[in-house]
């Protein structure tokens, strides 16, 4: 008897060791650069809940959501690919996939994910429950020759869609089969495509060039008609002034007809029309932008910017163009992510180690947390959105 | 010893009763209307996970989310608002808090949940976690005489917008201050209005009208600007038309710069301008549409259909505004549901007791699973969404 009480407290304590059931709507990643961690964190009441190190080199890492916003996907800069159980605040799996990778997506049934790689070139596709390789698609884009992919996006019809660096390319692979994924390639599709977005309803796929004064888009629904280029002039610049970082495409608003778009180079803003993709006007801004992230309802647009201008953030109002307040969040913001319904914006400020949040409405710093340099925050609600 | 033993077993099995830990993102709720019941579901692998009764009266029930995905709230046209948690799928509490009661909302930082009412006529706001009752706004639109309230929905900025069916007024409560709701009124907002919608930018309001021939508009950027009336024509119908169903104003699709509206009495959608509110042009369709639901990506829109074409669903490719497919999923279909990320949708199918499931890109049935005379589908990413 004396054993089997024994054996049932033993027992009793794993189950209470487990993660208590929660709900997983309102949960959140923070990218801890410099030691390796992630912090999972919640937006309800805007806190912590655990810290998770082993995860590698993070500069530039990435989130994507399992479809159940139970489990995040961290890629990372070394090629490590991190599955980690947000409810139990741990590792579930590591693979090293590559040596040197630049982020990742999740197909659109939520079955796949994909990691966009510098070494060798190319994209590899796991299964999302077991991290086992699905499939392999080598960036071979002359006989021998292989690319750096970028620019990595989920597609609806569960496809990716992926930049050639080297081989001026862009490829869409469809999923239907994962096991043997269907390719098309767009050659000649501008030179030196660096990093790409999708709109927020997958239809357009945009790719900056670093070789070519404009950007390549694909409209997924017409293939067809294949590469067109837009914004000319996007990427001329005054020579004089020096490039502190260049802005990344998932830092562009879409807010209702216009596309808000970070300047390269310049202390500006672009505003686009997302019909015709042409510049319509511009908004001065007090540092190189470096994301320009509309709040969910559109209604404003935050942005951050480059060194040495990184300890403010602006936020503009949509409709009259006019920067409405100037924050100070700390030193060195490096990302912004709004709760889903747009209510609250997290902040990172790397140098000072904490996240600020902030109501949108007021303005107002609502609460600061602790944080390790952290960098990009991801919150679950991504799971369910096209292209994050 | 023993019955210490006995009580760890007691507690072993009460904690293994309890939930077990998982993501909520992809949860749902089905109402089982002739049996006050609701089912939760999954839409991962498209399962049921348990059966929960005890909901009172059903019919033309709705259901919103807390933000973090775990918990329904399941408004009865009984007046009955309950909580129910999907993870323990039990009813957490519920309150009969009207005699008569149509739809509810959330507002947007998740703290509050509102039920419209008809009898006694306004609004009441509940604290969302425990259901006590914050504010009470009754619909006094003329000293002494309440109205019936329809077309509630949250809106950005904490508010909650409704319909004064008797009282031909629009109204906003500003919820910032919760006990003290700060009411905006549109008087002679237009005649008799039935229902409203708001658009997922949480920027329009759009109530429809029984007295008028036209709909009526609020700018909520705007609301300085008044209320005003588009589409006129809409309501204007052939008197030797039958009309079935009032088609619900949820039920319109946003898709692109296009809105498609179900029209009342007749066999067709209506494509309409979403900058100018004025009607292009229309599709026919083979019964009168209730609800004309976009895929998220926009590129499709489905649609159900009144008595006595109820048993087939339209696919309508957005762009060439072509049927392209009619589909048969059995007697009486009443709602339909896309996953987040659009590549299925459940459909309920009352008469025939069960869920339709389709793959929205080969529109192949993919399962069916059985169900007590369901109507309205609901999924937890609606807790992330404005006006669902």
């Amino acid at each position: 008897m004396m054993r089997f009480a024994a054996s049932l407290m033993l027992c009793l304590c794993s189950i209470q060791a487990a993660a208590a059931p929660r709900g997983t709507g309102d949960l959140g990643v923070v990218i801890e650069r410099a030691t390796g961690q992630v912090l999972v964190v919640e937006h309800s009441t805007d806190t912590r809940l655990a810290e998770i190190d082993g995860l590698g080199d993070l500069s530039h890492a990435s989130v994507v959501f399992s479809r159940d916003a139970r489990y995040a996907y961290v890629f990372g800069r070394d090629g490590g690919l991190t599955k980690v159980d947000l409810l139990d605040a741990r590792i579930v799996k590591r693979v090293m996939q590559a040596g040197n990778s630049i982020g990742g997506a999740i197909s659109q049934d939520g079955k796949l994910v994909a990691v966009s790689n510098y070494e060798p070139g190319g994209v590899k596709v796991f299964d999302a429950a077991s991290l086992d390789l699905v499939a392999e698609i080598p960036a071979e884009y002359a006989p021998g020759s292989f690319s750096k992919t970028v620019g990595l996006v989920d597609a609806p019809g569960n496809r990716f869609v992926f930049s050639l660096y080297d081989g001026n390319q862009i490829w869409i692979a469809d999923m239907t089969d994962p096991e043997k994924p269907s390719i098309t390639r767009f050659k000649d599709a501008g030179k030196a495509p660096y990093d790409a977005l999708i709109t927020p309803d997958g239809r357009y796929y945009i790719a900056g060039l670093f070789g070519e004064d404009s950007l390549a888009l694909v409209d997924l629904w017409h293939i067809e008609k294949g590469v067109k280029k837009i914004l000319a002039g996007y990427a001329k610049r005054d020579e004089q002034l020096p490039v502190y970082k260049m802005p990344h495409l998932e830092g562009w608003a879409m807010a209702g007809e216009h596309v808000f778009v970070p300047a390269i180079g310049q202390s500006k803003v672009l505003v686009v029309n997302a019909r015709t993709w042409e510049q319509e006007t511009e908004i001065d801004v007090q540092g190189q932008p470096v994301f320009v992230m509309a709040r969910p309802d559109g209604r404003q647009v935050w942005v951050n910017f480059a060194f040495p201008n990184n300890d403010q953030v602006q936020v503009i109002d949509v409709e009259s163009h006019r920067v409405v307040k100037t924050l100070a969040p700390g030193k060195s913001v490096l990302h912004m992510e709004f709760t889903p319904r747009g209510e609250k914006v997290w902040v990172s400020v790397r140098d000072d180690d904490r996240i600020a949040v902030y109501d949108t409405y007021t303005l107002e710093q609502l609460k600061v947390l602790p944080a390790l340099k952290p960098s990009g925050i991801f919150f679950t609600d991504r799971a369910h959105r096209t292209g994050l």
